[in-house]
C-alpha cells in the first residue's frame, strides 16, 4: 500500500520533484510505502513530512487507485498545511505549490499521480469533491511515468443518494 | 488488505454465518484477504462468490477501516446481486438478508463489521451514503468480535463542497 497527500493551499496543490529513482527529476505528490503498524492517514502525513518537510492535517480520503499488475494500491488523502511552510526533504530536490492550470502533466512521476490530479481537477471544476476508486491497468513494459502507458478501468465515485 | 462487500437487496444486507475460526458461528459481511495481482474490487467480488455463492456487481467504495495494531486494512464496497440467489459457501454455515433493524449486533464476527454496519445504518437514516475512513484501535487482548474491545478514531467522511 502506497499512501500520500494531496495538499491544498490557496487553490494550489503541493508537488515534490523527485531526487531519487524511479522517475528522478519528475514531479509527484508526497507519497510512499505504508509502514507496519501504521494507519494509512498517519503514513500519508509522515510521508508528507519526510518529502516536503510539511506538517499537514488530513481532511478527507480522496482516492484509492489499485495497480494490480505491480501489486500496488495507492491511498490518497486531501490534506491542508498546519502552517504555510515546506521545503524539500532528502528524497526531493524541490517542492512547490501549483495552480490547477499550472500542473506539469508532461513531467509527472507516476501514472497514479497523473490520474489523481486529473480526478481532482475534474472535481474542482464541478464544484464537488468526491471519493474515487479505480483500477490502473499498466501496459507491459511501460515506464512508471508514461502518460500513455496505462488505462483507467472500473472507475467508481462515491455517490450520494 | 481485507476486501469485502456490503451487498444491498430490497433494503436488506447480506450476512454470512462463519463456519470457520476465528469467530466461528458469528455473522460477517463476505470478506477476505486480497490476493496478489488482484484489484480490491475484484477481490471483494471473488470473496462474495466464495462465501455466499452470490454473483455481485460492485456499486461504489463504502469504507476503509485501518486496524494498525494487527496490520490490517479493510476495504468495503457496496454491491448488488446480479440475480437474487445466494447460499452458503464452504466457509459459511448460513447466509441471509437482514433488514437494518434486524442486524444481529450482539453476534457479529469482527470489529470492522460492527463499525461498517453502524456507519451504513447512519448513512441510510440520513438519506446520504458517503465514503468513510477510520482507524479501529483494538484494545490489547480483546477478542476480534468484542463490541467493547476497540475504539474508532480519526473518522473522516467523504465530503462534498
Amino acid at each position: 500500500m502506497v499512501v500520500g497527500c494531496l495538499v491544498e493551499h490557496d487553490d494550489k496543490v503541493l508537488l515534490c520533484k523527485r531526487n531519487i529513482e524511479p522517475s528522478h527529476g519528475l514531479w509527484t505528490l508526497p507519497a510512499g510505502y505504508l509502514e507496519v503498524g501504521e494507519s494509512a492517514a498517519d503514513g500519508a502525513t509522515r510521508e508528507t513530512l519526510e518529502e516536503a518537510l510539511a506538517e499537514v492535517e488530513v481532511i478527507s480520503p480522496f482516492a484509492q487507485l489499485d495497480i494490480p499488475r505491480i501489486g500496488q494500491s495507492y491511498i490518497i488523502f486531501r490534506a491542508k498545511l498546519k502552517k504555510p511552510q515546506f521545503s524539500p526533504g532528502l528524497e526531493s530536490s524541490e517542492c512547490a505549490l501549483f495552480g490547477l492550470d499550472e500542473i506539469p502533466f508532461d513531467s509527472l512521476a507516476f501514472s497514479s499521480i497523473i490520474v489523481t490530479l486529473k480526478l481532482y481537477i475534474e472535481d474542482i471544476k464541478a464544484g464537488n469533491i468526491k471519493f474515487h476508486y479505480c483500477i490502473i491497468n499498466k501496459r507491459a513494459g511501460a515506464s512508471p511515468s508514461d502518460p500513455n502507458g496505462f488505462s483507467v478501468d472500473s472507475r467508481l465515485d462515491c455517490q450520494t443518494r
